[in-house]
């Protein structure tokens, strides 16, 4: 939706604003409702896929109109269509289908905190008890292994891509907080000579061990149950996977974790980051910056950290060197450091 | 925030809608924190707006950060500052402050409409029990006549200015659902000679006439109390106001009730309304156009309609013409139908 015309005061943000909500139950309702999917199977007018959908005409006109001012389809002559987008991420048949992802990202364990978003603020941490998201062994974790995993997985080949381009020579990985296991998995896909080991809560490591299977690399896939504070990592490893974990906890804890990972790394091996990474004044890139609302409200003290503060994280905890790294087309970035 | 990248699939717009509602809670919790003041009044850092609304510096920043991306607040070297649209409609020392519109905006009877959106589309209507918003005499009016005023001060001016813009003729209004009573009011200051009659529920014209006081205009303001369906409007108007209104009801009510408007008219008489108009392809201009989906999931069989769809109810109720005006800078329309 558009903003304000400048040097004319307009409630018309505010207005758009306070009613942002209603863009997230357009999105969850069309995908409920399989609206993406009658598209792309060829329903194009609010009538027939209103009859594939099982709705009023009236109520699928009004939802497909309104996805088409969020620029999830477009609309020509009364007839919709899908976007790039929306064909590729929202429609059931595609391989990339992200509707699973609204059982992670829209289950009330993850909202109810920025229902709070008040008391978090007071707070400078969520306002859910129990530590939010990352008391132990929290079933939410299962739910983000399942739903989270094709989202994850272009950027989990990316990532085996970029750290290890060449794949010609043998490497032991652990993978910490594997959830789906993805980003490990593509490290063994990229290259016959990767052996992994994903750690993880017990019931997230199934979702991983039957990805693993599903890729053929169970034979150099092992794991290792628990919390990564608590059990012990071995030794050895010429890679450590920290994907999209460290933002859950403040510096002195990560600090703490990564001395661990240190100690488990073998000589000349890498530590290697994927996180929402805000540039210094902590307002762009939007994504990841606005990822520090999500870790304010929904765990005790985590946030999105600048590469400034990354480095220096992994500087304590001593490594020699830490380098940041794009990873398009994702807006995740990737910081890869030096024992 | 940004959409995607032409021609290369991203799942950024996905995620960016999935958190939507994020938006809605960072600005409730911005108001009632009262941070646009704090800045407003002249703290600038996170640290000083912190100790002005006795929160947490971490939890502060996080809002502040928030707020700046979602184009409410600027950033520039760590000092955050108001834009002209938060310095007019969100410092509570501002006449224009908004507010108070969130009592009416975020009150559950509307945002739990949203939340059944899936079951509204399936019914075509409100997933609401007792008729959503429109059932009798229902309380929510009356948070909209108190939060919705300051935001209506502007169009209600305007709107005068634009029907009567001469002033200078003895003219007899009535002021259908004229909830804060803002619209009539301001045909009252705008011409000595305007008499107003404004009808709304009992507890809703209490606001009214409180707001008639205050513009001294109370000599010239009388009430009607109940429902414009039922009530006895009197006859001999020069103009009928229909302010928001037509949009909680399906066509053939909405017709029911312009023949009555139609009658109570003088010869020569006007109807003016003042809607959310989308043009004929129903997804622009954007606030407008979505519109309908407030109404979908808020009342029974309400909706945004076009211009077309207007003029043919008032044709079919009696009138002999009617014309569309733009009301900038506002994003609603009038439509001026003559008897």
């Amino acid at each position: 939706m558009s903003t304000s015309v400048a040097q004319q005061p307009s409630p018309q943000l505010f207005f758009q604003t306070i009613n942002a909500h209603m863009r997230t139950e357009a999105l969850k309702a069309a995908i409920e409702l399989e609206v993406f999917t009658a598209i792309g199977e060829g329903n194009t007018t609010a009538a027939e896929i209103a009859k594939r959908c099982q709705t009023s005409e009236k109520g699928m006109r009004v939802l497909c109109d309104y996805l088409t001012i969020m620029e999830m389809l477009t609309k020509k002559d009364g007839h919709y269509a899908l976007t790039l987008d929306s064909s590729v991420f929202l429609d059931k048949r595609s391989p990339a289908y992200l509707g699973g992802a609204t059982e992670f990202l829209c289950s009330p364990m993850l909202t109810d905190g920025s229902k709070h978003m008040t008391e978090a603020v007071r707070k400078g941490g969520t306002a859910m008890e129990d530590e939010g998201t990352i008391g132990p062994d929290h079933p939410i974790w299962v739910k983000f292994a399942r739903g989270m995993a094709p989202m994850m997985a272009m950027p989990a080949q990316l990532l085996a891509k970029l750290v290890d381009p060449t794949a010609d020579r043998k490497v032991k990985i652990l993978d910490i907080a594997a959830g789906h296991g993805l980003y490990g998995i593509n490290f063994a896909t990229n290259n016959p000579q990767a052996e992994i080991t994903a750690l993880d809560w017990k019931a997230v490591l199934e979702v991983a061990k039957e990805n693993a299977q599903k890729a053929g690399v169970s034979d150099r896939y092992r794991t290792i149950e628990g919390s990564a504070f608590d059990v012990d990592f071995g030794a050895g490893y010429d890679l450590v996977l920290l994907t999209n974990f460290l933002h859950h906890f403040d510096q002195p804890t990560g600090e703490t974790l990564l001395r661990k990972v240190h100690a488990a790394l073998a000589d000349g091996g890498h530590a290697v980051t994927l996180e929402f990474v805000p540039n210094e004044d902590r307002v762009t890139p939007p994504d990841s910056a606005g990822f520090s609302m999500m870790m304010l409200t929904g765990t005790p003290s985590g946030d999105a950290y600048t590469f400034a503060e990354l480095e220096r994280m992994f500087a304590n905890a001593g490594f020699s060197r830490s380098t940041l790294h794009a990873l398009p087309p994702t807006f995740q970035q990737v910081v890869i450091s030096e024992k």
